[in-house]
């Protein structure tokens, strides 16, 4: 199997590192827009006309950010084998819908939405729907860093950087738990941590105020803003841990099932490169046998994930 | 949809209840040894006639015991589509392979091994060792009630009655959620509780003696033993509640990832059959769309248990 990673930022590199352990991968192709990356599977350029030249199995998309992910999916779409992170819940209808018509009738088989979430969670979302009639499953993130939100604070003018931890409330955990949570607006379910550097000179208190009164993203939850110097940002908030859980409580009749799963993860980046790079091997499985179009997570089955015969997977895993 | 149900234990009790309140199963149809059993649709005879008389899209096999299921799902393999929940570990893979020669090239679909465990612990286990590459994911059971271990004391002398709870020691789980557990003996994972209801006049230290130490079941083991009296016992001791946990860590780097898929049940049956309805329904979509075969759960894409169109299952669960 010969596999193409484009995009060479801190998803990339994680999937190079994952791929290049995989004793079923047997190549590496790797497309940057950087002419100066450091690894040697490089082919330093992302152009169309060279990831087709270099005829992957399977390409996974890892370029920096959404605005670069779309073009670049639906311009592979119906040309090659491609499983993607595509990562925003509001647009992905949307680009399902895009990647599907892209696709057409075309023999390449589209992995799309593949992380953890959307991805594993939404996975689980289907699953406990599935088993719970009736029940809406809840998801909390956190303790972890929210992009957007980090994003939203260094725009305020005054603010030299900043980083914003989503935090999951423990009694709206434990109210979902109890099967009372169905009703939870998003600001009842998690809090938010910011710390920021001010620029030399800076007024704190109106940042602050800009920060608290930020309508959606900040206004509505219990949000704490800490000032900290640019040292201690470095040294202390440069990790990329994440978390998270679904969570469903199911009632027939008198008797209540909980069903719950749970991602602590010490690195956001490395664990989602495991997903994708699962999800490419099952892509090129699955389109050897001819199976082709554009697919979900829900659409895929685990047993395209493992390796070996059905009746091993069989007595290794049921 | 027309359902049947074969077997009205504990366990058909619960599906015939969870099938009645779906509104995608039109007609149920229960099949029984016993002929005084009080559902209105039940046909009260468990002959191989009957069963395809009836007709139905989908029989899910309730009987009571593995020994009575083995038989009746081999007659019934290649003739009607059927799910079960055959749940003896040692015996799947033996199981798997002579329902797939039984049901050969016909056009009849098969789900085995569908629950919780072996179900859906056993998709996550899949999951969790198709993600994380080379781990071993653990499951702990507990705290519920061991049938066999049960059955285990009640066969000594001077037993009325008695229930086995099985209970995971949390410092195992905690290792195993630390990265270290993967050499924990099956002895170091659980624990044991007896209740036992001796006969009157029974010599309570020999049968202490006997349960503690009897070779594989409890002799390894932390094992406590409690005598009651049969009021106590009937009365504390009549609940199906179970749980369970499946774990696993990985690590790549210094980086490291937990998974963690948790059950609480208050009723074991009624979970059980939850998972049996949704892969009765998915097993009907599949099969109207010319599936056919013998399945594990981790053939089966999630998406065969959720109801409507590809684009609405994205928007609501990706």
């Amino acid at each position: 199997m010969r596999l193409g990673i484009v995009g060479y930022g801190n998803l990339g590199k994680a999937c190079e590192k994952i791929a290049l352990d995989d004793g079923k991968i047997n190549e590496v192709c790797i497309f940057s827009r950087r002419d100066n990356i450091k690894s040697p599977y490089s082919t330093a350029i992302l152009s169309q006309e060279y990831i087709f030249k270099k005829n992957c199995d399977v390409y996974v998309l890892c370029v920096g950010s959404m605005s670069d992910l779309t073009p670049l999916a639906l311009s592979l779409a119906g040309k090659v084998n491609t499983v993607d992170s595509f990562d925003n819940h509001a647009q992905m209808e949307k680009y399902a819908k895009q990647m599907k018509q892209r696709a057409g009738k075309g023999d390449t088989l589209h992995f799309i939405g593949i992380g953890w979430d959307p991805g594993l969670f939404s996975l689980m979302r289907g699953l406990f729907s599935g088993i719970l009639q009736g029940v809406k499953p809840q998801t909390f993130w956190g303790r972890g860093v929210s992009q957007g939100h980090s994003e939203a604070i260094r725009r305020i003018v005054g603010v030299l950087d900043a980083k914003q931890y989503t935090i999951p409330i423990s009694n709206a955990v434990k109210s979902v738990r109890e099967g009372s949570g169905d009703n939870l607006k998003d600001s009842e379910k998690h809090k938010r941590e910011c710390y920021v550097v001010p620029c030399e000179g800076a007024n704190l208190e109106k940042i602050e105020e800009k920060i608290l009164t930020m309508p959606d993203y900040f206004a509505p939850y219990d949000t704490k803003v800490h000032f900290v110097d640019k040292e201690w940002f470095d040294e202390n908030l440069s990790g990329m841990e994440h978390a998270g859980v679904v969570l469903a409580n199911g009632k027939t009749g008198e008797y209540s099932s909980n069903m719950e799963f749970v991602l602590k993860l010490e690195n956001n980046p490395i664990f989602t490169a495991s997903v994708l790079i699962a999800y490419a091997k099952a892509n090129y499985a699955m389109s050897k046998k001819g199976i082709c179009g554009v697919k979900s997570i829900l659409d895929i089955p685990i047993s395209e994930i493992l390796i070996g015969d059905w009746i091993d997977k069989v007595r290794l895993f049921i």
